[in-house]
C-alpha cells in the first residue's frame, strides 16, 4: 500500500468515528498554543494532552521563534484568543547536527537526501544542486537550553505580542516523553 | 487547575507510558511530511493516521507555505530522507476571515483579542497598538483550493525542491473529518 492510500484509509477510518467532533468552535477551547518542532516522534497532543478543539499547534524544523511562528502566534492571540504560549524544543533534535555553512555545502553539491555519520551530514548523491541554500538562515540550535531562551525572549521582546501574555519554555526529552522545564526562559515569557 | 499544571500532569501520565518510544530514530519511518494547519480543530497525526516516528509534521496560521515552512520542508528531506509531501488545508479557516489591511488595523488599534462578529472581526480592547503589523505579510486565504494550489506550485518551483518529490494538495472538511483531494494541486506537485 503507497503512503497516498494509507494516509486516506486511515482518514476514512477517522472520519467513520468523528462524533460531534464537526461542532467544535473555531477559537481554540483551552485557549493556549504550543509551538514545538517537526519532529516524527513528537505528538504534541499526545505529550501534552490535547483533544480536538483545545489549542493551536505550530511546528516548524526546531520549533523555532521564526518570524512565521511569530505571524502564527500573533494572529493566535489577537483574532482567536489564546494567552498562554508554551515554546518546545526537544533532545536529540536534527538542528543540533549541522551549521548554515554544511546545509548550504550540502545543497550546492546536490539536492538529494545526504547521509548522516559519525562526523554529521555527508553528501552521497550526484548533482546538480542549489546555491540557495545560502540565502537560508536554517535557524541551527547549538545549544538546546539557550535555543528555548531565546526564543522565548524573542516573543516576549515583539512589538506585536502584548505583556500579558504568559510564555513558557520547555524541553522534550525523546527518550522519556517527558517535559522539561527551562526555567530562565519561562521567567523570561512571565507576563509583565 | 491551570492550563499549565494539566499540561503537566498529561505529559507525567504520557510518559508513565511511553514504552518503548524512547527508541524511536530520529528520520520518519514512513519517509512523509505533513505541511498544515495551526488549528485547534485539527489532529494530523489522527486525521492521517501517524505514530510517534512516523513522519513531520509542519503547522502554521493557514498551513502556508510560507518561506519558514520550505525551510522545514527542504531539511526534512535533505536531511532526514522524506519524499511525499502533503499540504493540507481546511474549511473555515480563521485565514479566510480577514486582510492583510483589517489585521494591521486591528493591531494599529490594539494589542488585545479582537471579537468576531457577522461582519468579521472587529476591535474591543484599549490602546495602545502597533503599527508593525502593516510589515507583515499574514498569509490570509480568500479561496481555499486555490490557496492549496498556489502553495503546491510555489513549493514545487523553489529552487532547493528536487523534481522526484511528490506533494499532494488536500483540503480537510473540518465538519466531517474528511480529507478531500484538490485534483489540480496534486498534479501540480507530481514529481518530474
Amino acid at each position: 500500500m503507497s503512503v497516498l492510500d494509507e494516509v486516506i484509509a486511515a482518514n476514512e477510518a477517522y472520519a467513520r468515528e468523528f462524533g460531534d467532533k464537526g461542532e467544535l468552535a473555531l477559537p481554540p477551547a483551552r485557549h493556549f498554543a504550543i509551538l514545538t518542532c517537526m519532529d516524527a516522534r513528537l505528538d504534541p497532543a499526545k505529550y501534552a494532552g490535547l483533544s480536538e478543539g483545545d489549542a493551536h499547534v505550530i511546528r516548524n524544523a526546531g520549533g523555532r521563534a521564526s518570524d512565521d511562528a511569530i505571524r502564527s502566534l500573533v494572529i493566535s492571540y489577537k483574532l482567536l484568543g489564546t494567552s498562554e504560549w508554551f515554546v518546545i524544543h526537544h533532545s536529540d533534535c536534527g538542528m543540533e547536527f549541522f551549521t548554515n555553512e554544511v546545509m548550504a555545502d550540502l545543497l550546492d553539491k546536490s539536492l538529494e537526501t545526504a547521509a548522516l555519520g559519525e562526523n554529521g551530514f555527508h553528501d552521497v548523491g550526484a548533482g546538480p544542486g542549489s546555491s540557495e541554500g545560502h540565502n537560508i538562515d536554517w535557524l541551527t540550535i547549538a545549544d538546546r537550553n539557550l535555543s528555548v531562551v531565546e526564543d522565548v525572549e524573542r516573543i516576549r521582546d515583539h512589538p506585536l505580542v502584548p505583556a500579558g501574555i504568559a510564555i513558557y519554555g520547555y524541553v522534550y526529552d525523546v527518550r522519556t516523553g517527558q517535559l522539561i522545564e527551562v526555567p530562565e526562559a519561562t521567567a523570561a515569557g512571565a507576563p509583565v
